[in-house]
């Protein structure tokens, strides 16, 4: 018979297991005994609690090895918990319902109208989460968030609309509400080629220019970084912020982001105007991220939606302005690379999102359990 | 009898316990009981662990109240856990030895030769601590802090430089070190006016101007914020790190920091050269917060060191200059203060570090002990 505390030990292993499998996908019970640090009948018994409890089950896998032996995996069930995420664009609106482990079990894209406002669209996701039943839902929305409020998003014309309120109307559930750009910055961190960088900036390019990071091996709460905003040229173009000098405005960014491909390809093929227009874009954003850099020390920078084929054919204009705006000691470990996820990057760090707060009220439940019996 | 998981409970909530009195003070059972949310004989029982592990004493504070009944209070001992933190500058080293509750035991300074090298300045430091046993000892050092390694200091003129080696071996023991300006921030919301802001800058105008910040309730581990390398004006005035148009630079710093009080009292006395010399510097000193804003999104900026004497002569000029390069969504929540806790603000974050990290040294071998009995 197990006694109290040992019950304890095993609850709170229990939410370690679980999380390492679902954040690192099917291992073998050897594996999962070495990183976990626990002994092999420990982790036999923590398997058998979550199979017993519907979490994980164990499969056997493709022979591997030398003698061609196959061996046992331990995987998360992903129908044991799903999130959905919804991301909010302009004209389009897109959902996945992710499971325990990080499958996607559903992906579904509406249109929206144009200017559609926060009722509008929460009703579009209701209609589009139809009747599924998640254990959380995130929604990720371009612009500025605080809380469940939009402060601000020019891709979508809202100011100050609480959108969490607008979903909760729509579908009778709590949402949290994140932004896109932080949402992508988590996707790349948990599940992209940044996996566990402690200092990440993601950049995108949509819209305008957003940024969203990881700091000190946690996503950032709060807001994104209004990364276009950064004044590179004070008093020079007006910016449709109401600010002048912004590095949206100096880029040109608000037709920039409607025709890069076009403009990239151009320049590629040696046309001399859209070399230059790419080459003082990546100046420009060169600038910006000198500001960013030196105010946030990141490890990583990613760049993202439409800035990865800007930084693509701009790398050398990028690096040698931001070597003109940052102190060499800070660009020595720093690196510069594309995102990994592409599209998919915001709707996959949304759903981990709601898997970071899931597994801690799992771990708490769990624990819960413990304390009450001790009445 | 107290059942092993009552025991394991207790351990945790110990630890909950002893946290709250170290940085809030001495308090009554009842404010404890009503702060951790546990019941009074719980509170009762854990004091008495606490009481008898000589960690906490129990006195009788003064009468408070109408009916003037004298209300026992709940303390730290100063002496039971205590931290070392010296604080490297130009010219001077200086020490305070804090007990547990943040009581000062001791504070001692000595000069030391300007360009000293980082084995003589941890001599220094062996000297002035002298036998004091402690249990953790960090150091405070202006510049770019990279783990034990001071990457880059323009005030000690010293690079990559390993002081936590240096220190090592002059004293026989382990040290931290991180940089005065995050030292400075997580003294201010530790223990100074911005006590738990989330998010804090805190801005340091020393030799150059660093800044160091808390994001989402945790200090930032890292680096400190290079504020003086900002570049406000690409191509513009040649700074001494290299780079062109820093705002360092353009403010004239290098020369201002030396001369900041008789510039600023002269500037209040009308001197019409020294208020243009202040207002252009704050000016700059907002464009340059304008992108820190804009990156880090903070509740509330403190001015520090002589930013304090300047920011007081030109808040209209930081603060309409901030307005030019700050969205007004970001500028909304924020709040601009000057530092409360002046000169002392390094030494006593240096020692809220350390405290920070014998805590959870604390509360992992209390936990272990329980741990160990499960074998």
């Amino acid at each position: 018979m197990a006694r109290p505390a040992t019950e304890e030990l095993r609850r709170r292993n229990r939410s370690a297991l679980l999380d390492r499998l679902h954040r690192r996908g099917p291992q073998t019970r050897a594996e999962l005994t070495e990183a976990l640090g626990l002994n092999r009948s420990t982790i036999g018994a923590l398997a058998s609690d979550l199979s017993e409890s519907g979490h994980i089950q164990e499969t056997t896998g493709r022979p591997t090895g030398a003698a061609g032996r196959p061996s046992t995996l331990v995987e998360c069930v992903p129908e044991a918990a799903t999130v959905a995420a919804v991301e909010v664009r302009w004209k389009r609106l897109r959902l996945a319902v992710v499971g325990l482990g990080g499958t996607v079990l559903r992906r579904d894209e509406v249109p929206i109208a144009p200017g559609a406002d926060g009722a509008a669209v929460a009703k579009a996701a209701a209609a589009l989460l139809a009747d599924a039943e998640v254990s959380d839902a995130i929604a990720a929305v371009p612009g500025l968030v605080d809380g469940g409020t939009v402060a601000q998003s020019s891709e979508l014309g809202w100011a100050d609309r609480d959108f969490g309120a607008d979903l909760e109307s729509a579908t009778g559930r709590v949402w949290r509400v994140v932004d896109v750009a932080t949402a992508a910055a988590v996707g790349e961190w948990s599940r992209g080629d940044a996996h566990g960088v402690a200092n990440l900036l993601y950049l995108h390019g949509g819209h305008g220019l957003t940024a969203g990071w990881v700091v000190d091996g946690r996503p950032r709460r709060g807001s994104s970084i209004m990364l276009g905003h950064i004044v590179v040229n004070p008093g020079g173009q007006r910016c449709r912020c109401g600010l002048s000098g912004c590095v949206e405005a100096e880029m040109g960014t608000f037709d920039f982001s409607e025709t890069i491909d076009e403009t990239t390809i151009a320049a590629r093929l040696g046309d001399t105007a859209a070399r230059e227009m790419v080459r003082r874009s990546g100046e420009f954003l060169g600038l910006a991220l000198g500001a960013v850099v030196t105010a946030t020390n990141p490890d990583e920078i990613l760049f993202g939606g439409w800035l990865r084929e800007l930084y693509l054919s701009s790398a050398a204009a990028v690096r040698s302005s931001l070597a003109e705006a940052t102190l060499p000691q800070l660009r020595a470990r720093l690196r510069l690379r594309t995102a990994a996820l592409g599209a998919q990057g915001p709707l996959t760090g949304a759903a981990e999102i709601g898997f970071e707060a899931l597994m801690e009220r799992m771990r708490l439940m769990w624990l819960a359990r413990q304390d009450s019996n001790l009445e």
